[in-house]
């Protein structure tokens, strides 16, 4: 893994994948106390950055393998970024999705041309139907984080903000990255310490959820203790990945982590201030860089709203709540 | 009134105006039965294109006019654009808002720095006391559309437009602009007759408001019969503008209208599809573009999201008739 995978991803990109905006607003930065940029990510193409690491990874297989097709397994973003890269390059997606994920999720992958098989989290094995399904159809899988194309897809990302920053005369800041198993902050690290050595990353989690902070801090990969019990559904994962956690634990800054309501009350925020839609899960960042001030360093803070796929009741809620 | 003005203008307020993105969905696409590009002015700074108007016109003032100060008057969306615009150029703005005005925009207009003066529609005279506080305090006053500057801030959008339709290998298609006064949409058209010819646009209003539609069918000013009794309030006007209905004439096509309920549907659809949170007023040309398809010519049609200024109750009013 490292930064020419990046730049050669770049290259794939080109053309397919948008070049987001970096946004702020001076209410934003009041509340901060410093200047606060929003890279937003929801804007990309299936409502977040996932896309980017579904087409690097489609872009970058062999012609005959691609034919044959390739499989994910995702709950929701993942999912549809992988189904949209797939239909684009005519290949075939099976995307396994439990059969209790948000419906509007899974008729999305499906209306972006992915086959989805639904399974039983309770009574069936996933990993078993995945291995079965992949090898009956010579399907290649798409891991979500911890695959280094797709992690060089997610870089890609971070390309673009080192370019943003610099041309607003941002030579120095902490980058708040929103996180699950890390594939988007540690291709963004890798990205940063080629193109922009002062800007480093910081993960974003939910509180009781926050295993890559823990495991920064000690150094070695962490648990989390439970999966469920958190609106942030789309960066719940078990632990860091084999492939992010040594990156991050060389480039990035420690680990920040939010509490649901201050998640909650970003959305609005991104509402009201930048007229984005962000979900609870990309939404973590700038509650840290809003509501976490003393942890952090610097004049200028960025903050990726790494995907804005919420329904209509979630977004209501968090406007009744938090709303102006 | 020409093209010179608009690219003036540009030079102006390159670095200070945000290139807001193209955006685009399939699944827009698909209720249109067309390919939709969405113009995300409600991205712009202080949430529409209002901003780049009044840069405009703060930019080309005399400095010895402008340390005098500025007056506008507003309900909304020209009042942040302008105060924001004289805020950054060091220059005190009054703006006068009605006593009725929604909260949140008073409270903004005043937090980007600007006097705000209210006074009350049913007893006070707006026009008299412009005036009086113009002759006052030396003030020059930015008139909201019929204003040579701030048509030539409002076209530079047109300028952009014209490069990311090329970009995205459009020549030929309709331009579907939010109209009230109709600056915003004359200046996109003198952009459009210089850069890119075969970019047509074309009006979209409220029902019952659409003045600037039947006044291109008549060839002749026509008044709207009331000014109030629509969501689409940034959009209400009594009638065209001197200087926009000439241009306006020349260049566009047939003025479209949509009903309420398509404003609103055409919201949630930004939520949904795009991440986007878009005012009623800046949701019509959306809505023309999805509802009244056989309006419309050619294979791709572009429209603007022109401002996202809306508060949670309403936001949530459209998202629980209309959203997923």
């Amino acid at each position: 893994m490292n930064i020419e995978m990046i730049r050669e991803a770049q290259a794939r990109l080109e053309g397919h994948v948008r070049r987001t905006p970096l946004l702020n607003s001076p209410f934003l930065d009041e509340i901060a106390g410093r200047r606060v940029w929003v890279k937003a990510e929801c804007l990309q193409h299936t409502g977040s950055f996932k896309f980017r690491g579904g087409w690097s990874a489609l872009s970058g297989m062999a012609p005959d393998l691609r034919a044959r097709g390739v499989i994910a397994f995702s709950s929701g973003n993942h999912a549809q970024g992988v189904a949209l890269a797939a239909a684009r390059h005519g290949a075939r997606a099976i995307i396994l999705m439990p059969s209790d994920a948000p419906k509007m999720k899974i008729d999305n992958t499906r209306t972006l041309g992915a086959e989805v098989v639904l399974y039983d989290r309770a009574t069936e094995d996933r990993d078993e139907i995945c291995a079965r399904l992949t090898a009956e159809h010579g399907l290649t899988l798409i891991k979500p984080f911890d695959d280094p194309m797709v992690i060089a897809g997610q870089g890609t990302c971070g390309l673009e903000i080192a370019e943003q920053a610099a041309a607003e005369g941002i030579s120095q800041a902490d980058i708040l990255v929103c996180c699950g198993g890390g594939g988007f902050a540690s291709g963004i690290a890798l990205a940063l310490e080629a193109n922009a050595p002062k800007l480093r990353v910081r993960t974003a989690e939910p509180e009781g959820f926050d295993d890559m902070a823990r495991s920064l801090a000690s150094g070695t990969i962490e648990r989390n203790s439970r999966m469920s019990g958190s609106l942030c559904d789309a960066i719940l994962t078990p632990q860091p990945g084999d492939l992010t956690f040594p990156i991050l634990s060389r480039l990035a800054g420690p680990g920040l982590a939010v509490s649901e309501d201050e998640a909650l009350q970003a959305m609005a925020f991104a509402f009201s201030r930048l007229k984005l839609v962000a979900e609870p899960g990309g939404a973590v960042a700038l509650a840290a860089a809003l509501f976490h001030a003393d942890e952090i360093e610097g004049e200028d803070v960025i903050v990726t709203i790494s995907g804005g796929n919420v329904d209509a009741g979630m977004f209501h809620m968090a406007l009744e709540r938090f709303g102006a």
